[in-house]
């Protein structure tokens, strides 16, 4: 018994998605990895032993092209079979980077998703827009804050809620380290800060969010979510890189949920810290949250605590934002070490589609929460209008 | 309003697990990016904000050891409170890399998890134990090949099941990039495969399994591993870099699934391609895998078409096999461009307890594929007995 010697995959449509990888090497290093990635990712099985018929030339990923980047890299763009992803997120991330992910100097710069593939996927629910509309807030960035820090009761961290809520902020969520910790576990601080929200939002007049973190072992992802729902938040905070990519999508598809979603990049810092391997910023912040359903995609903002550049920062904005079919634009949300002195500057980059995460920095100005949130209202407002 | 000046987090139990990091820099340097990683990985909070209390000594993460490591390197433990991580795998994960992820220089070495811990998760079902007594076999390696390349059909995928299973391999498993494409879908494949297998071991008198590749959009997930079970499959094959690592937990703590698992590492291969960012190969392949219900972990064998070290392999075996209280040892298993000429010299780095997967690389040995699976059976039960 042996592989068949020809051999016709049928029914495939023609349609192909494409990737760009940054690779390191001159072209003819670059050509050699190229054509091996196409393999890797595809049959992962020798060239030479393949069966003679379309497997070679249409379920083997296709170099469509091949050129010169920087010093000692090379860009490859390679083309697979929209079949090979099977209508599937968990199938399509695995074609794009699964085993590849493992062999050094390999580097996801760019996803190009025709029509056929994006229509599998319904990403974003809200996008910009829609998070605009929710939010009642049109002219001006949006402004985040976090509850933390971890230890404190869900009564005190609902304090802080009220607090943040009645000094203007937009979006409070969670901070990702928040799960159901038996200092605050999640039912009784979701109920409580989701009721602080509201009443807060009773005395203003605004449309303040809660986005609890719902991040959760896989057989109470979804649980968590509707309790989030049925409790009155108003959003929810998903760390794909625990969740899995699909966790998030699965939150974001479920129409009993149907709330906007903020992805925390937690555990996917692994992706972009060594910048010959892994996923681009572009990417990974960009197209890949929007895939998988995210409105608003956390990350660190150049200049914080973490080690993105401006340049890094600007283009998870064009990946939030570039053309994608029907998939909705959504927000940078930068945050990571941010404070109020900040803005000025971010403003410069970011524009108003922007929704500024200020976490710790808030405690910072001084100790009057509502006072300080005020503050970053009113920077935010006044820089926008200016 | 603002953050209690003093607070007391009630109910420690006083239970800590320890992660040891690898981190760049002198011991000066080291010390400062500790004590920002215990912050980081819990409060996410300036540590001169924190109120008084026991959050910084409990809740904070507490460097227990700092020590000089190779040329520009420190090594750091550092101990969590139990309760952090809420009883869950997503947090675990979270306390133990979330933030520090996306921070350059960082890299999870080991996990020290006290009983308190351990007793939350169940970890493989079966480990190498159970899985030998599975298959039957209790004094050699273990043989495994994988179902390939993509684009087959059902049908011609279990040809090849039933002549690898006539040859005598042990476990046969989906190649991971097979999902539930149009060319050979899913629950055709695995019930064609399933049979296959079943019709060659009532010819031998063996007991081969059939390892169907399960990764699944979140919401198909136990769907298809309940598909598989009820098919007739022996195992599963999961890719937790697609699903979320708890999305493996799930599947193997699930009583109506109860099957062996083999963790593929697909997707997770930026953890440890940069040495200096990361988690490493011991952790990643090794302790995690287990503590999330793999009995076997793949992974990219040294000398093959990957970059994994000799060393590294034998971390993952460590890893495998090192006392976890009651989570039991489970199988490394080496892939990635195997071939039978390999054998001897993995043998004196793997011993008995490994299961050998050569995929690609049996069709290499000539066409016969029976023939091919009996001679890779041959050479391993040949050494194993001298």
């Amino acid at each position: 018994m042996s592989l068949p010697a020809t051999y016709t995959v049928e029914g495939l449509s023609g349609a192909r998605f494409r990737v760009t990888y940054r690779l390191v090497g001159n072209e003819a290093e670059a050509r050699e990895k190229a054509a091996d990635l196409a393999l890797e990712q595809t049959v992962e099985f020798p060239g030479d032993l393949l069966p003679a018929g379309n497997i070679p030339t249409a379920i083997v990923g296709q170099i469509e092209a091949l050129e010169p980047a920087d010093v000692g890299h090379s860009t490859a763009v390679i083309s697979y079979a929209v079949e090979t992803a099977g209508d599937e997120l968990t199938q399509l991330l695995n074609v794009i980077f699964g085993n590849s992910s493992i062999k050094p100097g390999i580097r996801v710069e760019r996803l190009d998703l025709p029509g056929a593939l994006l229509a599998q996927f319904r990403g974003p629910r809200f996008g910009q827009r829609g998070l605009r509309e929710v939010l009642n807030v049109h002219d001006r960035p949006l402004l985040s804050t976090a509850l933390k820090p971890m230890g404190l009761s869900a009564a005190a961290l609902a304090e802080l809620a009220y607090a943040f809520a009645l000094g203007g902020i937009d979006i409070i969520k969670d901070d990702h380290g928040m799960a159901n910790q038996p200092f605050s576990p999640f039912e009784e601080r979701v109920t409580l800060c989701a009721e602080a929200v509201a009443r807060a939002n009773r005395e203003t007049g605004l449309s303040c969010i809660y986005m609890p973190h719902v991040s959760a072992p896989a057989h109470l992802l979804l649980e968590r979510a509707r309790f989030a729902r049925s409790a009155g938040a108003g959003g929810l905070l998903v760390c794909p890189g625990l969740t899995g990519m699909d966790g998030m999508r699965l939150l974001a598809d479920d129409d009993s949920i149907a709330l906007p979603i903020m992805a925390h990049p937690a555990l996917q810092g692994s992706f972009v810290t060594a910048p010959d391997n892994g996923i681009a910023h572009y990417a990974l912040y960009g197209q890949l949250m929007r895939l998988a359903g995210a409105d608003a995609s956390v990350y660190p903002n150049y200049g914080g605590r973490f080690s993105f550049s401006r340049e890094e920062c600007a283009s998870i904005v064009a990946g939030c934002t570039v053309s994608m079919g029907e998939i909705k634009p959504i927000f940078p949300t930068p945050g990571g070490g941010m404070n109020l002195e900040r803005i000025r500057d971010m403003r410069t980059l970011y524009g108003q589609d922007v929704i500024y995460l200020i976490g710790g920095g808030l405690h910072r100005a001084g100790p009057d929460l509502v006072e300080n949130a005020r503050q970053f209202n009113h920077l935010v407002s006044m820089r926008a209008s200016a």
